[in-house]
């Protein structure tokens, strides 16, 4: 039912907007934009590659162009679509060849803090 | 006079600088730079564009460059030369089109964290 | 109704990408991404900032971020949305504060390619 | 041999700074730092990801830092490591989620002109 | 005398606006603030740092940015202030570390360029 | 002896990697690359500009490309290599000119953090 696909947006979009603040003016059609844009509805949707290849190709640019909150999110989702803690060090290895060794080095540090938070909570 | 046009310049100097720190070296000169070139003398005291069209592009730049704290300063600084909240937010989204959304999504925290403090001052 | 509208999309679609070459394997698909999150139909068609606006922190950001073809098209669309030529070129000036004196430099260099090429269509 | 192996890293520096020049004063050891550090015997030969896999993350890279003449070199490179032309299309649309849809019009352009060569060199 | 210094403003001015193109309707006040915050008697001509110094960092910062058409000029510009074309390859190189292989490529491209020129110029 | 210098190179890599953490599968080799491409064995070791113009152009790069974090490193090396606070300072203005007020705003910042903590290490 299309109301139903469109709660579901909607529920999506506060959800977004919670995690990711945003000023009230704008709040719902900013979430609603990525939800559609974005994920789960835009291009993580579309069938022409792999969730593991968009994590790998979104972490590397996130890691070239130096965004690091953004990284970190993404570094975990990586994790959840099947990227190996190995293959995300190597692919931040990789990145200081393309976009420097600076980028690559606060990489290496976020990938860490992520990794380091998974396995407190795994013990916690 | 232009004695006191250069004591006026010194004042405002020191004041950046203050805000904005900078070596004991340089400190003078560098806040005499962003007087006479930036404001209030420089582009911004020119008649070509508003002063709210000035902050559009300046926050459109700071946005699309990821420079999160420049970008705290001129949104709040747009408020005062005449852009709503609402056009704020409008303005970091479409900047998500051009820069990419991670941009955006930095520049919409920003931007809420603004327009919170502002909400606590008045109240306070 | 429904389809009007979609033949429409799929028409502007084609037209972007006839100017803005793909691949023929994405063509299509891509073509509709913009035509939606961009425009006609994404947020230059939102009514919070009008086109003027638009334009001005469109060029403000493909400007700082050195982007020189897009920049050709959008100085031109500047134009179409009532920016001056003299406003296109303190905006551009505006710049070098933000993002560079090189930047400003290619800018400007653009937005007197565009407009002599203007002049020289009116005539011919 | 060890001498069998440095006379082929400097056949392969003397091949790259034929393709991609630079000044007689550096050439050589500019040659041979891309032959250690980057290919084929720096990151590109490490086991931890496949081929495939560094060059979805070099396109990537390339796609949203702009760099368009490397990004020409290792979008032909994608192709003989086994990416589809469709992958390398949906790769790039992905890039206009992050790094901003400029970037990604530059890189469906030079996409498909690396295709329309290959295209041409086929039947030629 | 004023006037004469500010005549002299205008001549160079005028100058580097016939280099580097800019529309008409900016075109005057553009090549005054490169004058007076560029060079000659911009930042160019404070004594902290030697003209070989700026010449060293401003190839540098040229380099990182991808910024091509100025790079070049500073090249050329690097070479009248003292630096020696090893020194500049030397300096590329470095470039490759903290802003990534691609834009030293496109350095060393450059350099190579320039240094042609001179060679065909002194033996034309 | 070539162990020795291995067993140097691992000891050095192991320092880097503590001050500038990585995730464990990658933690080793990461660190030899560093050392054998950055420092002390890679470009930092070349002959063909000194220590200090090293410095100049790595801090030019940092501040221009907006790298806060390796910035604050390469600014207390500098000092080390033999530049004044003074010639940091005017370093970091001219790069106002090429990257932008911003990015010497933040490198003016960091400087001055750096040399405040130099003067109360003294003191302490």
């Amino acid at each position: 039912m299309a109301e139903d696909h469109d709660e579901r947006r909607r529920r999506l979009a506060r959800a977004f907007t919670e995690a990711l603040p945003a000023p009230e003016e704008i709040r719902e059609d900013w979430g609603l934009l990525i939800v559609d844009t974005v994920l789960p509805n835009g291009v993580w949707s579309r069938p022409g590659l792999s969730l593991r290849d968009r994590s790998l190709i979104t972490i590397a640019a996130l890691t070239a162009l130096h965004r690091p909150n953004e990284l970190r999110l993404h570094i975990g989702r990586g994790l959840d679509n099947g990227l190996s803690r190995a293959e995300i060090g190597e692919l931040i290895m990789h990145m200081a060849i393309y976009g420097g060794f600076p980028v690559a080095v606060e990489g290496m540090r976020i990938a860490r803090e992520v990794f380091d938070a998974r396995d407190a909570a795994e013990k916690g």
